[in-house]
């Protein structure tokens, strides 16, 4: 029986893959990974160059499901028919005697969709989730200034709440993080206008990669619809 | 000038360092780390047998303050004092041409102690923060299961919190993460009973360390004061 490593790749740069994320991509024979239709992957991105030649690439291509609302029961069908799908590929692979490995950006078990996978895997052949850098901690280190001091309450949303809920929660926080802001930008800097947290904010883009851009959320010139972060520092103890 | 990298190591494993991190301290000529008195040092034991022979090890030994409780000022006062002594040496250092490798439990930017030296001395010389797995990411890892899942709010909070705020942040949250916990495991038990969700945390200690142990927390015998983290996994959508 073969192995499906959920792999975490941290936020980008491939310099902060794990050693053994390292190890285990360039020793890879099968090496699968989520994108969406006619895109090369932000995953695969990230590995380019380090997998092995001869490497068989298994490509995930996410359902197509932009017309369907997301609280629609059919969104949920879809993408859990889809999952079910690559999952009966994978434990095939498994059961045949193959390692697979799983790309995943960031930490596989933070927000990723490897957990969609291990759900309905890790009863029937071994799965093993190496965890990575979280692309928060990207986004933080870009900023310069350490996120969390002391006693600090650091408290983690997802733009895609609603606004009252974020705006709560903001208020309740000293340190704070939002992820998933492409398209929820302006309900987010709303919320933290109303929680009166907008003038600390700051907008990290492509953490650790190339491409990267950190700036004040006030002086922002548009937004990237992945690989946005916004973070707000806490302001505790330090002696 | 040399350069002063705040080298996150993450959370004990050293296969989970980064390719950088494992670069910068195999090449390393300094190596600096902090330490109680009398112990070896939680950072330096993770990179036991990886600095290289003839390299100059600098233990940053933290004065004694059990005596002094955290609000007397005179706590801020000797860890102040002690700071900008180790960072007079680690300045000389970089001002002599020396690169200097610190050494950090975990990511150095979230709740370490690394950022008391960045602050003194960032406008001085040359310091680079390279950013680890945290803790509490191979602590969710161990546990076999997401810790967050779709729109998720996730809470990290320090056990030393008063009680009172740990209920309100615990029964606000989906999933939750608790550090420091120590001598306040009573008190943060307390807390998550109030909050209703008692049944559902599960302690980690050491994890991703050969001594790991996985638990519910309602099972737990004993607790170690270091390395140990309290993990409630959220409930989000998962298609």
């Amino acid at each position: 029986m073969g192995t499906i490593y959920g792999l975490g790749l941290g936020p980008g740069d491939p310099d902060l893959m794990t050693v053994k994320a390292d190890r285990l991509l360039r020793n890879a024979r099968h090496v699968a990974f989520f994108r969406k239709a006619g895109r090369k992957g932000q995953a695969r991105q990230i590995v380019d160059g380090l997998i092995p030649q001869g490497a068989v690439e298994f490509a995930m291509e996410y359902p197509v499901t932009t017309e369907i609302p997301v609280s629609d029961p059919r969104y949920n069908e879809i993408l859990s028919s889809f999952y079910t799908e690559v999952c009966d590929h994978l434990r095939g692979l498994a059961q045949a005697g193959e390692d697979v490995v799983v790309l995943c950006e960031g930490d596989p078990f933070f927000y990723g969709s490897f957990m969609h996978l291990y759900t309905r895997l890790a009863d029937d052949v071994q799965v093993e989730v190496v965890p990575a850098i979280t692309g928060m901690s990207g986004a933080w280190t870009a900023t310069g200034a350490p996120v969390t001091w002391g006693d600090d309450v650091l408290t983690v949303l997802m733009g895609t709440l609603p606004e009252d809920t974020l705006t709560r929660h903001i208020r309740a926080t000293d340190a704070l993080v939002v992820m998933k802001i492409g398209r929820n930008i302006e309900k987010v800097e709303s919320a933290l206008r109303a929680a009166g947290r907008y003038d600390d904010a700051w907008l990290v883009q492509y953490a650790t990669m190339p491409k990267q851009q950190v700036c004040r959320l006030s002086e922002r010139d548009g937004v990237t619809p992945y690989f946005s972060i916004i973070i707000v520092h806490g302001q505790g103890r330090r002696p």
